[in-house]
């Protein structure tokens, strides 16, 4: 990896524990983050974007991408796919540009593979309760699909061995300051620092 | 390591680069954190306080000091001695205090071997003309000491690898929130927090 490359920040972690509230508020504090939009075949939400918080493809476009190694990583959640396109990451890397993925648990191990370089952090829940009532609150969908997100949600914490830091999600303002800090300290890590003295800091 | 344990931080780097200065701001604006006072057979500088600056010792106390094993680390710099008691660091750490020690190289090298799970901070100056520059601005020593204290801090620049982290210290308030930074990263590294959802956060 040269020296001037961006990192590669993969926010991730079971469903509930508020990452993409964190994601939302890192980027609204830190202009220069870029957002790597994700591709999916899901219907929009309302008040969704295209390009803005999703490509929104068919499952057949989606598949096509899939079959020409455009993704960077992919899953299936209830039945939609879910992947982060390939180019315009490498893109904003190579010129410097910080990327930030949020993304689910089995992506983000799939780009843990690709990319071991990244920067992988587990957001929690400070709580099991806490993790229920999210998932509750949101709302969107029936109870039986409710509670087969929280029962992946608690099995899925085990993943968090995976990852290099773990920050829990119980205030935004603070969890938000831990992944600032924790984007400054990797790039203080002497891994990161191969030409000190040589090609600059 | 049980999880609540203190971090061991350990700011080290050639001299000239500015890793006092750093260490005082730092504890002055982090009330929490304690500082490891070394031992020393030099004679103290005009304001030096004993257990305040160093634990003033002849060298005879400081080699009985050695051999009783009550050393965390020890040199000997231009005819010197310097160590840290290992005593109250172990203590404080114990108690859940953050504690650092602010060191020559090889005694950094020592305390990693012994204390692996330590935080190691590498403090350069951020170009070799600030270096000579800082070293001779401090101008209490001759010349002749002076020069050989500059090539043994370039030739120590080397010793970087061995270190965990390196903040350059270009201007002092940016390096010390690096640092903090780091601190901050480092207790939501995931190897620092293996009773996750059982012990607490």
């Amino acid at each position: 990896m040269e020296e001037s490359h961006g990192l590669l920040i993969v926010l991730s972690g079971p469903s509930g524990a508020g990452k993409g509230t964190l994601c939302s508020e890192l980027l609204r504090q830190s202009p220069d983050l870029v957002y790597s939009v994700s591709a999916t075949s899901r219907a929009p939400r309302p008040g969704e974007l295209e390009g803005v918080h999703y490509y929104f493809r068919t499952r057949e476009a989606f598949q096509g991408m899939l079959e020409q190694g455009e993704l960077l990583e992919w899953a299936e959640f209830c039945g939609n796919y879910y992947g982060t396109p390939r180019f315009a990451v490498e893109q904003w890397l190579r010129a410097g540009k910080d990327v930030i993925l949020e993304i689910e648990i089995q992506g983000a191990l799939q780009v843990k593979k690709r990319f071991p370089q990244g920067v992988f952090i587990f957001i929690v829940p400070p709580s099991l309760d806490v993790l229920s009532e999210r998932i509750h609150k949101r709302g969107t969908e029936p109870e039986e699909v409710i509670q087969k997100r929280l029962s992946t949600a608690v099995r899925e914490l085990a993943y968090v061995s995976e990852y290099d830091y773990v920050v829990i999600n119980d205030e935004v303002p603070l969890a938000v300051d831990k992944i600032k800090s924790i984007l400054t300290a990797e790039k203080c890590h002497v891994k990161r620092k191969p030409f000190l003295f040589k090609g600059g800091s």
